[in-house]
């Protein structure tokens, strides 16, 4: 490494991990933009949006390449990289694309840093699930049919996963292949042959892709989505929103609403 | 209404809802802070930052008054004034407190300008129980243990709901009262009395407070959030990250990172 700076050892600066969200650069948070501003040292991963560069030209960005959900930077790499530049800068960014506290392994790089008493701060970010919701205009939560919504992904390294159906909506993050095999995971879980199944790849880009499956049909979506992350939405959350007539105006006057 | 503004209902405008993200104004996107700034009228809730005007400052500002997790403008008077607004509005905001498809009734508000033919964006934002996991430094998946977290509301109206326990994680928005009841029903749903649980109430704010118990201690809780939003996690994702020894330096030359 030859990016030490005028801080040495004795000094260890901070390190700042946020949530770049799941794409366009404009998804990131202000407060995730202003401090990446400040940011000496940048470690990102594949899936960022190069445009956040502008927002710290004269950092030192890293490339740690983890792409999709799986990784070519090996995870202990990445935690003494952290420990190694904390060391000798101020303020170092670990940029994750989404939200690092959800399937971002937030959890190894901060024990990696407590364990030499550097000082971490965590900025939230939009994470995949919720971003293609908005992309797609399906509310995650619905009146009545759809208060719970769980957040998990398919294919754990031990096998095939039960996936037991446990809310009103599920939300998978995946790679795009395996589809067909999820679809089988999910009806063998509860979940009805006809169960509506929106797969959102590369949500939160320009490039988004959107198609409507059942869990039957979930197969023929791996096609169109090969290759790219994926969000696979299932149960009622996965629905579009259906137009209803809203009420007459002349239930405007007993608003409380008021030009404040 | 005396906001008619210099678009009749024969040219309607678009409605776009925007997270503001759980508190503080700067956990708003980047994007969400630009489209605010086109707002001609703000619908926004109680929850909100009042330091976003400063984003908006010449549309005209309505109070809409969700508090918490309650409501006190009736969904179908918030659904008629989007529609008549937008009828006369190039760009009307509806700025929800948190992410809009996430617990943010936003369904409801879709029907009514779909069946106006009122064109909807959503734009996505940081939802409370994120929130509570970066501002704890608490991630809600970890390795191993922690691979699905699951989102849901406490207190179904139509009774106390038998919240089974699916997740590894789970993540309850409710009000900072009943937490005694909460506690009870997570045992009856499987979870052991020792189960570490998290309470944080408003989550991002400056006044944030959280508290570590247990399922059969919660109710401890009760008097420390009470009248406050709160978000309760339990589980795997309710735990401190106990700080690990990092590898040595020694890994370092074989970083596939360089300087980009």
């Amino acid at each position: 490494m030859s990016a030490a700076g005028s801080f040495g050892a004795r000094h260890p600066g901070r390190v700042v991990f946020i949530g770049a969200g799941p794409g366009a650069a404009d998804l990131i948070t202000v407060r995730g933009a202003n401090r990446l501003a400040q940011a000496e040292v940048v470690l990102y991963d594949a899936l960022t949006d190069p445009a956040l560069r502008a927002l710290a030209p004269r950092a030192q960005w890293l490339d740690v390449g983890k792409r999709g959900f799986g990784r070519s930077t090996g995870q202990d790499t990445i935690d003494a990289l952290l420990v190694h530049l904390a060391q000798r800068h101020r303020v170092v960014v670990r940029l994750k694309g989404g939200d690092p506290s959800v399937f971002g392994r937030l959890e190894e790089e901060l024990q990696a840093l407590a364990a030499h008493g550097i000082e971490a701060e965590v900025v939230p970010g939009v994470t995949a699930a919720i971003a293609a919701a908005a992309a797609t205009r399906r509310p995650l939560t619905r009146r009545g049919a759809g208060r719970s919504v769980c957040l998990a992904t398919a294919m754990a390294r031990d096998g095939p996963r039960a996936a037991p159906r446990s809310a009103d909506t599920e939300v998978f993050y995946m790679a795009g292949r395996q589809l067909a095999r999820l679809g089988r995971q999910l009806q063998a879980a509860g979940w009805a042959a006809d169960a509506p199944v929106c797969v959102v790849s590369r949500a939160g880009w320009p490039d988004q892709l959107a198609s409507d499956h059942t869990a039957a049909t979930l197969g023929e979506a791996a096609m169109l989505h090969a290759g790219r992350p994926t969000v696979v939405t299932v149960g009622v959350g996965a629905l579009p929103v259906a137009p209803k007539t809203a009420p007459a105006e002349h239930h405007l006057p007993r608003a409380r609403a008021h030009a404040a």
